[in-house]
């Protein structure tokens, strides 16, 4: 690591972005934090929130000097604003930059028609401005690109890091792994990956692809020192894993549910490996011109084999927890063969974290803390399918403020301290849910 | 062929697309022609036009019908508008679209940054609000998207038609073929067959994707019948491919300029198999669901072999061309295996019409008739290149008017039919390759 190396993270206030930003602060790299903050206007749209509370930018960066004596540059800027990357770009020469800039949910990118085009063209020209702006201004920067594990699908061989040896009638070659992505999101993704790729072969850029499993838990070094450096937690069905929302119904005292069979297997990591992930692929660069692709997560798990574990973890406290299956909105397969190579980051030095009790009892933890803020309905109610895009769920709550709502249930928690009732449909929905919550 | 049903061609007054209607048409198909006119938009922005003179679409439409009697129907539209894209399909809900509408060079693409990027949300979001559209008033539409050979790149095992069976430690799976596309032009169109193959997957929709290699050929039985069904013949290195080039520099005594060692092989077609091919796919649907790729071509060339053809051809009627080699604009191999799979359309019946000196003739024949209008600097100098993008010769013709060029060419001509001389740097430019034709 070279100590006075400029970094700048795309996407800086989103769930990883954030504890990325501190990660490298920390580190001693020039940190340039830089976001458009469309996220949390993405939650105003769809009447989302974090379950835990997080701190404006403004306030997680000052929070962030006055207890490390560090500073984090930040720009408020679109990738899309061709211009404005290209004067980032050329004013920093960044040695390496961190994309997480990009729409990132897949049931997002499913709603409509529109979210779908957002989507593509908010992720597939931002990437390619930057393509765009690294050449013209910084052909050496190190671009390292956090792709998704659901760009390859899941194919009926075992999935290689990027690319694949294929003997076929006599003759073999070494190419892009062939792809089956599960939404309109990890098609852009896919988009992002094979432009890059052509940047590389073509200009001679140098680009890590992470393409990254489902990320879970809040608590890094970083983000632990105080509140106003938290990262979000989303465990709505747009926004949040099965992971959170399974945690975040047993915590709550609700059916953990499981979407169709639950056989659907994805690679996982801690956010802390994303850190570390990160860290080394930043440490280690490709050569001028290569395009390297690695697999960032640490375990396979089905969606019941993850469901037994918040269960086994409750279970070890004395709670109960009942799972049943919903009709999967997504169309995917339920049971199906998924081998995934990850060796790439374990050769470079990654000690992993397991996901274990002790990481589900924290999160259960962190949840009840907070578990006043929990909507029964985005907690329990898929919002978005494959087949018919954003449903009713979505409709009911597209448009209403979550700030307002959340603002009710800081009310009624008050109100429920002083021992009084409250009458309204939205008031009972927290009832419900704090009621939930007070049963585990 | 029922001769009822109503097919749209999205792209109608493109080098294929006209054509393409009128055959459409001719056939007894209730033919919707759609375009929204930006490739000529393009000629004026770049200051390229077609050698052949074109009608305008009214004359177009006006000409087919009174030649034929057959009425081809308009709609000026653009893809990316998708309200009136909907509209389109809502009104004719369509048993099969055929999809030209795309910015097909490759050149183009890589000009610069806004290129790449207008290029690719031209085409992405184009598809993708079709999909949307057909979904949601034609799902039983037949969607035959014009993808391209050059999405696939030029690996070193044999090229399969969209998909190919991989074999891997032990298991087997059918998975879309890897690709690495030539340019940003090329990975817009991966981008789209990725989205078309979800659409189909998610939703059911039928698609045939065709990856067509380079058309050649000007006379197709329809666009024989009239100068005003004439379709564009581009001889510039912008839009106008290889073997335009060459019969252009043959047919007025330039040298041949192949682009670097000349061992760059593609696959080629004669339009009138074009239209033959387009015919079957709509002939022999798809079932719901069903994503399809054909490789659309019939024969394989390198520049090499191209330039052989055309100089045997000249030498048959006993005209001596020179074959000189210039540095090549575009990153790509120069020498490499190729050989791509294209049997699928022959086993549907397609009776290929084979590259000829009759085709090398006629194209050179066409182009005498009009030598006047070739401008010696837009044929013979490359103007963008994969590294740089456009270069000086690009600004020189940026911006200016082609049309008036063709004007000051039209009156030379005139001129030079009366006898008279001409001093304008643009006249002796004219001069030039009126006087390299008047050699050959």
């Amino acid at each position: 690591m070279t100590a006075s190396k400029t970094v700048i993270v795309l996407g800086a206030d989103g769930y990883i972005g954030w504890p990325m930003a501190m990660h490298l602060s920390r580190l001693g790299y020039q940190t340039v934090a830089v976001d458009n903050m469309v996220r949390r206007r993405w939650d105003e749209e769809g009447g989302t929130f974090s379950l835990l509370p997080i701190a404006s930018i403004e306030d997680r960066l000052a929070r962030w000097h006055e207890l490390t004596g560090k500073t984090i540059a930040f720009r408020d800027l679109d990738l899309c604003d061709g211009e404005a990357l290209d004067e980032l770009i050329a004013e920093w020469r960044p040695a390496a930059v961190v994309h997480f800039a990009e729409q990132r949910s897949a049931p997002f990118s499913m709603i409509d028609q529109e979210h779908a085009v957002r989507t593509q063209v908010n992720n597939i020209v931002g990437n390619l401005n930057l393509l765009f702006s690294l050449r013209k201004h910084a052909p050496d920067c190190h671009l390292i690109k956090l792709g998704s594990m659901g760009e390859y699908g899941c194919p009926n061989i075992d999935i290689e890091e990027g690319f694949i040896t294929i003997n076929h009638k006599g003759r073999s070659d070494r190419l892009p792994f062939p792809k089956t992505p599960h939404s309109f999101y990890h098609l852009s993704k896919v988009a992002d990956s094979e432009n890059i790729h052509f940047a590389c072969r073509v200009w001679g850029l140098r680009s890590t692809d992470l393409n990254q499993g489902v990320v879970y838990g809040n608590a890094t070094e970083d983000t632990a020192l105080h509140p106003d450096l938290a990262t979000r937690l989303d465990f709505d069905s747009v926004w949040g894993t099965a992971l959170n929302r399974f945690c975040v119904q047993a915590a709550t005292g609700n059916p953990i549910t499981v979407y169709g069979r639950g056989g659907q297997t994805r690679g996982y990591l801690d956010v802390r490996d994303t850190m570390a992930c990160i860290t080394l692929a930043l440490e280690n660069p490709p050569t001028a011109g290569e395009y390297r692709v690695f697999n960032q997560f640490t375990e396979q798990f089905t969606l019941n084999q993850l469901a037994d574990i918040v269960v086994a973890a409750r279970k070890a406290h004395g709670f109960e927890s009942e799972v049943v299956h919903l009709e999967n909105p997504r169309v995917e397969m339920e049971e199906h063969y998924y081998n995934a190579t990850h060796s790439s980051l374990l050769d470079l030095g990654l000690q992993p974290h397991y996901l274990a009790n002790t990481l589900v009892d924290s999160m259960v933890s962190l949840v009840q803390q907070h578990a006043d803020r929990v909507d029964p309905v985005l907690l329990e109610r898929p919002s978005v399918t494959w087949k018919g895009g954003g449903n009713e769920y979505w409709k009911q709550y597209a448009g209403t403020s979550a700030q307002s709502r959340l603002r009710e249930a800081d009310a009624k928690m008050v109100q429920r301290a002083l021992g009084a009732g409250a009458g309204s449909a939205a008031a009972h929905r927290e009832e419900s849910a704090a009621g939930a919550g007070g049963r585990s």
